[in-house]
């Protein structure tokens, strides 16, 4: 009989994971389970706060998606999981069985600062950037000072610079710049440090295009509070600071749902309750468990003066999503091979009009290359990837032939590898 | 009957206005005083000072000048304002009556560290560029240590920066700069502040500029005092250090000249005697009198750990005379139209075969827009820019079309623009 | 009867003497002490631990060399000098009577951490770079972490920048770049201060360097302790830290050899036992020796947190055979024109595909200019230098004609200058 792999999660992470598999074995079983009805790219949410974006642009409704490429779809959200049973239950109480287990949830969003979910918007949800932007919409009408950063415990920086940038021009293209200060508050310990120690020359980077735009940053400090009219951070010392805004969008903390601390403390990491995993993905207790994607627990890249984690970005993502479908497929046949994902990573920060180019190989150091480029053309790939990937959704079409051989080509990146041991930490090398 | 304007100052921000309202109302009487007896390019006295212009090529008398554009000259300071009875007093004890008081008398130099007047020179006027010129004669023969710098409260940096980067530039030409270690030390918290907390890379760029020239700096320090061989400072804990000097030229403080502080309390400032004005430059309980230039009141950019000002740049100043022109001709004619002005500056450091180009839109931040450039070309066009002011100055052509229509072009500047209410603080964006 | 040239010490200090005498004088008697069999061109020995170079192609066995041009060799190290005298003895008791005594021994190298000289290898001699390249072998099957720096007091910080550059390279070159962390350890305050104050730019093009090269770099420290598998360092408040390494490049500290303090304390300086010497590299007390090279005691340029010294880089002790050798002849024909080295320098710091150049004059501060460049050209004018210069020692043609034009066009240096008053401190302007 053919077996059963259930993905909990319909974000790049689950969808390129299912589309992985069933390209590789058109007879499995895959379910989708996700309670958020809609595919959504991530990336854009940014520009979906600006208005940059539609809605409609950048989401897919998984209903009429998935059926069409042969996996089912449960509309709701997994409760509970019982590894030592292989089952599953979903919020209405519904039992599903599996062979196989891939969670690839996403994170649980925490806003740690007291206020901060009240006071603040982040661009972390498709629901929250619609928010923003009616936030926006008013903000130009009476503009004031705003402020864009990273609370203690954050592992996604980018969305912040990003949206600062992008911010900042579309403020000029309006032609209000002028009448809005904009500042810049973060947890790393320097600025283009991206919870990754810095990627090259990210900090000079970083450093000359808030200068050049005149934004104002705050490094290596707490934001402990919002209130509807400031900000308010600590630093090292204990001294406590006010910023005045009208407007802040700071990134959440990211932790593991509630569905992966109920399979246990051999699935949960006990202090961010995301997915264990080993190099190869897997979970080390529970061989027949995989996670994929930002709910998995990877360790810091370093230890900083205030607390930050290592990000997982989309193409590191669709490398964890391949070396998971490879690995499932590997043991369905009886196969000892395993993969692990190469983590390699591009990063493109957009800034409305141009946007700087980040590529590292490994993400995690030490790293073999970094690649650093600024202009137009970044921006332009950035909008065109978006457009690929939507494409690729659609048409179930993860990595297809011209991508991986064009990144082989450009970088030498490989996408996984062979892994002859799988039990050491994640990210390290095989 | 027709009305009179008096302007106190025959400089930039005076002529500037005295032309502008001659331009608008060809029967309006207008009258400058002023005890010096010619104008002068300010931005060119570093070059006076190095002998690399003479005093003709940078100043023209007044007494010829002014009454050829059909406006009255008095060769004499002003002594004593009564704002209650519109009447202005000059040294000789002369009386005037006006209907409009125009302050643009420039600065009083405050040389507040202890010898700094006896021990150095300053560039702020051309009679300190002589004597700096001859003093740079004697040390050329002889040469030794030199420091440039800024003592605390000082607005205006430029000329320190330029000073540097050109006596480097000349030192090299002669043959003796590895004779001469040359330091850099400021009241500025960093290099490239300008006392505007930076102007896009400014930072950096200067960094970056000293460093190629390995000319030492030291920031976020007071100097002290001034001896005929070192200048003393001290940092934020009270420590004092000496650095040896044969030569030094340090930037002093500005304040608003005596005239100003006669004119009591509700015109002159109490903490610096520069007049009081509004956003359209206008004083607000005496509703005609203006100020224009470095003698207006504006507040810092940002508290900074040893005492900054803003500084005004000869661009901001024409913008100033321009907008109180306009505003003293819509009083006269009863129009409501009242103007500020949009205070963008163009800068540029010359440092002899080549020169850093800033802009900054509007200068106070935030900002709307940056640029900077470095090269040949920016030296090229100060030098042609020294020529086009001198001879816009002979001709009584201020502003001209092609100068208006060309920054509009590049920069989309408009010099003024209509504000409906004056009432804020100077340099707040209408 | 012809005088009799001592030099001690085979190196390119002691050869570039000894040829440009021989150039200048047909009859002159010259003899070169040196235990040392061979001539090395220690600019090398980085690329020689790297496999880049073999032994044979960077070194020329000095028996066969020298009495082809003229020159007597003395394959023995000098033992002790007695100044008074003018007699110098070789380890087996040999007894030699010199006219003049040129000292350009080289430096003796101090491991000065605990554990440094058996836990870490140098790349200063030819050994210790073969057998750093053994080492390197082994390590690259099993890598791991890695460690190049500078104790404190270290003056020559350049090879341990080439080095990590370099090793960069070649295991990125080989794969498995991403298996070893680097770490750059240095008791200079900054990185990029290279015992200098920098040199022009040279802090920020090294930490840009660095972070494109994701090396990570610790400054402002004292190396304290070496074991097998970690360096320690200790911060200015006596906190210390280890950083695990498979593996260390740490540069030593130079002091002068036994010989050198075995002629007193008026030929050795007391700090250091280098030879003391005045600004025309002659002792101030005994006129008839000089000293060349590393071994001669040049002050620092500046004092640092932490001891560091200033380095004499190949083309300044180019220079100072050239002062030496036109002053000794001065001397023979009663000639009173004195001369001093220019000691200006270019350097070029190799990375394996590109290296970058910097070119400094004077090379101590104050600097009349400063240049700076990085590209592929450099790294192959570096190796094209290499060589040049080998070349130039077997056919004895130091400094040839187009080589001094050469310099002359394209920098206007001039090698050496004379000098009107020898008394001063070495590398004072003349």
């Amino acid at each position: 009989m053919s077996k059963h792999v259930v993905i909990l999660g319909g974000g790049i992470g689950g969808l390129a994971t299912a589309y992985n598999l069933r390209k590789m074995d058109k007879s499995l079983r895959i379910t989708v389970v996700s309670g958020r009805p809609y595919f959504g790219f991530t990336p854009s949410y940014p520009h979906l706060a600006l208005g940059w974006r539609k809605f409609e642009d950048i989401t897919i409704p998984l209903g009429s998606l998935l059926p069409k490429h042969g996996i089912e779809y449960v509309p709701e959200n997994g409760e509970r999981i019982d590894p030592d049973a292989n089952k599953l239950w979903t919020t209405s109480g519904k039992e599903i069985e599996y062979d196989y287990l891939v969670i690839a949830t996403g994170p649980k969003l925490v806003f740690g600062a007291e206020g901060q979910e009240q006071n603040s918007t982040s661009v972390c949800a498709a629901e929250h950037s619609l928010e923003l932007q009616k936030k926006l919409e008013e903000f130009y009408k009476n503009p004031g000072p705003v402020v864009v950063g990273a609370i203690p415990g954050v592992s996604c920086f980018g969305p912040a610079y990003e949206f600062a940038f992008m911010l900042h021009y579309e403020l000029k293209r309006i032609g209000i710049r002028h009448k809005v200060p904009i500042t810049f508050i973060t947890s790393e310990p320097y600025v283009g440090h991206m919870g990754l120690g810095g990627v090259g020359p990210s900090r000079r980077v970083m450093e000359d295009l808030f200068a050049e735009r005149s934004i104002k940053w705050i490094a290596n400090v707490k934001i402990t509070k919002v209130e509807p009219d400031k900000v308010i951070y600590e630093d090292l010392n204990g001294n406590t600071y006010e910023v005045p805004c009208k407007l802040s969008m700071l990134m959440p903390r990211f932790m593991g749902p509630e569905v992966v601390a109920s399979a246990g403390d051999k699935v949960a990491n006990p202090a961010n309750k995301m997915v264990i995993v080993n190099r190869c993905f897997q979970n080390p207790t529970y061989k027949n468990i995989y996670g994929v994607g930002v709910v998995t627990a990877i360790p810091p890249v370093e230890q900083t003066p205030i607390p930050t984690g290592a990000p997982k970005t989309g193409m590191m993502i669709e490398q964890m999503a391949m070396a998971v479908a490879k690995n499932i497929i590997s043991d369905i046949r009886n196969s000892t091979d395993r993969y692990a994902p190469e983590l390699s990573a591009i990063c493109i920060a957009d800034m409305g009009r141009d946007a700087a180019f980040f590529y590292a190989n490994p993400v995690i150091p030490p790293r073999a290359e970094v690649k650093f480029g600024k202009g137009v053309w970044a921006h332009y790939i950035k909008s065109a990837f978006e457009k690929y990937f939507m494409w690729k959704i659609k048409s179930g079409n993860i990595a297809p032939f011209f991508e991986e051989e064009g990144l082989k080509l450009l970088f030498g990146t490989k996408g996984v590898v062979l892994c002859s041991d799988c039990s050491e930490t994640p990210c390290s090398p095989c």
